[in-house]
C-alpha cells in the first residue's frame, strides 16, 4: 500500500504554522483544515496582515516597544514622567500595565528574561540599552521599576538587574507579589501566600 | 494621558491570528511579537504557504479528504478495498488511521460531528454524500466502519448514522473503545474502564 500523505501544499502550510510559538502539530493541522474548509476563513487577510506588519513594524531601538516606520508612540510621548522607567520582558507587557492606570512613566522592554535552558544570556537582552538610557537621563531621582514575571527566570533576571543597576545613579524597586485581586486565600498556592505575607505593610 | 495601543499593523495582525481555531488573544499577541522580533520568523514563507494552499487545495467532493487541483489521492487509489468505507470526522483523522496500517479501504470525512451547541445539524455534515456513495457502490458485502470520537457528540453522530444506514444495503460497525495502548489501569477513567469491560471478548 503506498504511504498516503497530505498534498504538498497542505504539508507546507502545516510546517509553517508549526513554527509559530505555542502552535503544536495538532493545532497546525486543525488550523489548516479550517483554512481550507471554511469560506469565511479568509486567509488572504492574514497573509496581508503578516506582510504589512513585517514591512511597517519593528521594535523601537530605545525602548523595545513596537514602532511603526521608526516612530515609537511611547518614546515620542512628551507627557510622560521622565523620572521613572518600568522594565518589562516583552512589548506585550506594556499595555496591561498601561490599562492599570497606575504608571505614567516610560517603559523598557528587555525582549525576554535570563534563561540558561533557552540559552538566553544578558547579552541577548536589551540591558545595555537600559544602562545607556539611565546614564544619559537628566531626570532628578530617577526610579527604575522592575516588573518581570514572578517565575524563576523572572526572579533571576530581576536580581541580575538590581546588581547591575546598583552602580548607577538611580533607585531600583520591584513590583509587589501577593494575592491576586479577587482571589480568595483558599485558591492561592503556598509560595504566593508566603510572598503576600512577606510583603505585608 | 492618551490611551496607548499597539500600532495599527500589529492590531490587524493580532485580529487575524485570533480568528484561527485554538489561538486566543494571548497566543495571538505572543505570535505577533515573535514574528516582528525574530529575523528567522520568516512570515513571508507562511504567507506564501497560505496563498498556495488556498489556491491549490480543496476538499474532495466525494470523500472530503484534501484534494489538489481536484485530484484526490484517496479516491483515485485503485489499490484499496472497495468493500469497506471508514467514516471519520475530519480529513486530519485519515492519516492516523492510515499509519495504524489496520485499514485498507476507502474513507469518508463528514466534516464535523452533530452538535446542538455549535448548531451543527445532519445537513451541515457530508452525510448525503455518504448515502449516495453507499447506494451507488457495487461491492459485495459493503461494510461501513464508524470511527468517530468517543465524546458525547461523536456518540450521537454515530447513533444517528447507524439509524440512517440501517435502511441501506451495508453492514455497520463501530471501532472499539477501551484501554489505550501502553496505558495502565490506574490511569484510566471510569468511563473508559466501563467501556473496556463492556467490549471484552
Amino acid at each position: 500500500m503506498p504511504r498516503l500523505d497530505y498534498p504538498e501544499a497542505v504539508v507546507d502550510l502545516i510546517t509553517e504554522l508549526k513554527r509559530l510559538p505555542g502552535v503544536g502539530p495538532r493545532s497546525a493541522e486543525r488550523i489548516s483544515v479550517w483554512m481550507i474548509q471554511h469560506n469565511k476563513a479568509n486567509p488572504e487577510a492574514l497573509s496581508i496582515a503578516l506582510d504589512t506588519a513585517r514591512e511597517k513594524v519593528s521594535l523601537c531601538d530605545v525602548c523595545g516597544f513596537f514602532s511603526t516606520l521608526g516612530e515609537c508612540d511611547l518614546c515620542d510621548d512628551d507627557g510622560r514622567d521622565v523620572s521613572s522607567i518600568c522594565v518589562v520582558e516583552q512589548p506585550t507587557d506594556v499595555l496591561p500595565l498601561e490599562r492599570s492606570g497606575a504608571f505614567g512613566g516610560y517603559y523598557h522592554c528587555l525582549g525576554g528574561k535570563l534563561s540558561p535552558l533557552d540559552n538566553t544570556s544578558p547579552d541577548d537582552l536589551n540591558i545595555a540599552g537600559l544602562l545607556r538610557r539611565i546614564s544619559q537621563s537628566e531626570a532628578e531621582g530617577l526610579e527604575v521599576i522592575i516588573a518581570l514575571s514572578s517565575d524563576v527566570e523572572g526572579e533571576a533576571t530581576g536580581n541580575y538587574l538590581v546588581e547591575v543597576l546598583s552602580k548607577l545613579e538611580c533607585s531600583v524597586t520591584r513590583i509587589a507579589q501577593g494575592l491576586p485581586a479577587g482571589g480568595g486565600l483558599e485558591h492561592a498556592d503556598e509560595l504566593t501566600l508566603m510572598r503576600a505575607l512577606q510583603g505585608r505593610r
